[in-house]
């Protein structure tokens, strides 16, 4: 026997149980999208390398899986260029387009293509495969689906909320307890601002987030080993010890940023949206959510939330599941310029992405799958020979005329080789159809969970089965 | 302003009204295979090179879309033999994966690979873009979806009966009025054997194809000029001739095929498939079908349905839409050494694989899309200002809580400006909730479609709307 084929390291095969599991996921994350009136659509796998190069970073053009080019690509390249140049060059001659690396960026291609076309705003929903050749590990794959929804062309903080409900309801639907944390960029750029670091901000969530961990004094030492003067560091204190409710932050933050025009901006932004979703608990008047009503998951405002993508202007937002320990597994933010790398400035947008398969993965270890996730078949004719089969297609066909998903089995092979694979399968129900049924015109029924069987006509075994 | 952006040649965005049209085909066609029994999988877009190579013929490798290996490539190859190799050949050294071009390739590899974790028979389908490098033209993309079903691992032809059932299933539920054609590989190659012109079989049956347009002479004209005897298209008169219903045409081959031992054999498996089918119709005794019952699109024995793929070896079906001029718009067969390519030989298989792009033009001509397939949001609320849309937004949760799609307008600019919208999405219901409705506690609801307006609690909103 020869080798075993293999696909491609970093890339997957989904089997029965784990596609049925996937499309529960995506299915409910769509469905939730469509009740908030986003509208799918979906772009090519391949995009020309001119809209996705420089759009990543210096590292993200390195992880983009480049097409060679068809026919004579060679013919672009003479032999004493190919001996001079890099790979990183060669590449740019012999490829012009790649796979596209996220949603987000096909997305602005999308609105700018075909502007006309569009109203704005423009509410649009994409579940479909992202590539990046990123060296592959435990739960990072060179192949993965993103599952992003965006408003752009409407600068109103009614659209963070919607998503903020959106974050809410999928997670109920799920059954995963989450805590959705809020930041906003002109927040922390207000901090930047204040203690006249602005270059320091990444550094400075990433001290203050290990408040936690190491303590205050710890966190100051690392504040002052990133090169902050000491001013600067009791200027922060107020921002690191930040405690208590939303609005106790909100205040302690209002009163750390007052000199910065942009800070309060940020603040206002957040107040905003936590406001609506409080109003949306209950009759309007400002007090922390978690009593009631609209809101099943807590949110909380989060000055360590930084997010790495540099296109963020407000609010931004992650999602932590609270009884798995895991990275974020929901995100996004608002962004103000996304479409002007394209030619069309000024279009506020603001998105949101599920992470499907982290979310894979914590329904996995709760069990959380209902039983919808893992139906397939529901019954399977015994197949006894020809005659009885021809007999059997008859009654499958009512059967599936009722909906219930059926199947007869295409070999008259031993009994218990049938019974195997309905027991591989999981079908709950194995009809027995021989001689004596045929003549009766009923169906035995097999109830593979109980072992009862049951004699009934069709109507009897439909109604049975059915539900 | 930039040059607008755009997208590879030969692929396509698909914006909303699309994507649900497509979203409703792809549905149908989903919900049909799981009726059956089928299990849906998922492969990865990129195989590897030696899984793809050598499997479409050598044009096929031609269209093969090849990833560049990350990283430094040009290390593989020296100036020397850069100098030296032509393009197809640097492509070997360059890239080692590939997009997938059909899903079948990929389906055997997978077989192959998991064949220790698999139950047989094994029945699956699979929804998924393929690509390739042809020549985009007028129906002919770049990137596709295919919709394939096959089951692997049992040589009883009932398999073929519950494809056919799909199938009619299929386009019963899309209200495309269909023919089903049958024919089998063993019947062409009876053929071939009994005039001795095994490499003939192709230019036969192009020849024959054309018997409705240029008439009997010219096709013996034809059957000459590719080189038969005069004996041999003597032989060929009764086939060339063939009519009747599918009885009277099997009977006929059966006495032209005698001498051929595959031939029968061919002349056995379709008539065993058309007897099942028929015997659905009615109670098991051989007659013509259309009279009623469990197919609803007539199937007929065609001598001149060839397919190209030569891994083809038993029944053969292509279906043909009967108000539009279109080509094929299904097809499948039985194949009976797919997984030999990678070393598990004797694992025979069928399968079907839907046209979802011809079957999308088929729909939009016929104007056959049923109002779900164009379904988005049904409720709007035109934004008055904050005040008002923090109202709007309870009252948009609590209809969303009750299943229905709504939007609240972001940004509170001129009314017109948010009817213009509604109009543009084509959304049924707007709600216009301003200071009197909010005191009175009622919902101001219009009806686009009649311009009717009610004044309405959120109980008989929910209901006038939901419905």
């Amino acid at each position: 026997m020869a080798q075993k084929p293999g696909i491609p390291k970093g890339t997957r095969d989904f089997g029965a149980v784990e596609m049925a599991r996937r499309n529960y996921i995506f299915d409910t994350i769509r469905s939730v999208y469509a009740l908030y009136g986003f509208r799918q659509i979906e772009t090519p796998a391949m995009e020309n390398l001119s809209t996705l190069m420089g759009k990543y970073g210096e590292e993200g053009d390195k992880l983009l899986f480049k097409i060679l080019n068809s026919g004579d690509f060679k013919g672009a390249v003479s032999t004493a260029l190919y001996e001079e140049k890099t790979s990183a060059q060669l590449a740019s001659s012999f490829s012009e387009k790649g796979l596209r690396y996220d949603l987000t960026v096909p997305f602005a291609r999308y609105v700018v293509q075909h502007r006309e076309e569009l109203q704005m705003p423009f509410k649009r929903y994409q579940i479909q495969p992202v590539w990046r050749a990123d060296r592959p590990q435990k739960g990072r794959y060179r192949e993965f689906y993103q599952c992003d929804a965006d408003i752009v062309g409407s600068d109103s903080l009614l659209n963070e909320v919607e998503l903020m409900q959106i974050v809410d309801e999928v997670f109920s639907r799920f059954g995963i307890r989450v805590c959705i944390k809020i930041n906003n960029r002109k927040i922390l750029s207000g901090i930047a601002e204040i203690i006249g670091a602005a270059d320091k901000i990444v550094d400075i969530t990433v001290a203050i987030d290990k408040l936690d961990k190491i303590g205050l004094d710890k966190v100051n030492e690392e504040l002052r080993a990133v090169g902050l003067s000491e001013e600067a560091v009791q200027q922060l204190q107020p921002i690191i010890n930040l405690n208590g409710t939303n609005a106790e932050k909100l205040a302690t933050m209002r009163t750390a940023l007052a000199a910065s025009e942009t800070g309060i901006k940020g603040c206002d932004e957040v107040e905003y949206v936590l406001r609506a979703l409080n109003c949306l608990n209950s009759d309007g008047t400002w007090k922390e959510t978690t009593d009631n009503a609209a809101m099943r998951n807590p949110f909380e405002l989060d000055l360590t939330l930084a997010r790495g993508l540099n296109y963020y202007t407000g609010c931004i937002f992650e999602v932590k599941a609270l009884d798995v320990q895991i990275g974020s597994i929901t995100g996004g933010g608002r962004y103000d310029n996304l479409t002007g790398i394209f030619g069309l400035p000024g279009l506020s947008g603001v998105g949101i992405s599920f992470g499907a398969d982290r979310i894979y993965d914590v329904l996995n270890q709760l069990e959380l799958y209902p039983d919808e996730a893992i139906t397939g078949t529901r019954l399977l004719f015994i197949n006894f020979g020809e005659q009885e089969a021809a007999h059997c297609l008859k009654l499958a066909t009512a059967m599936r005329r009722a909906g219930i998903s059926t199947e007869v089995y295409p070999d008259a092979v031993k009994m218990k080789k049938q019974m195997n694979y309905a027991n591989a399968q999981q079908v709950p129900f194995v009809a027995l159809i021989g001689e004596n049924e045929i003549a009766a015109q009923k169906l035995a029924i097999k109830n593979m969970t109980t072992g009862e069987q049951l004699s009934l006509s069709l109507e009897e075994a439909i109604e049975y089965i059915g539900k």
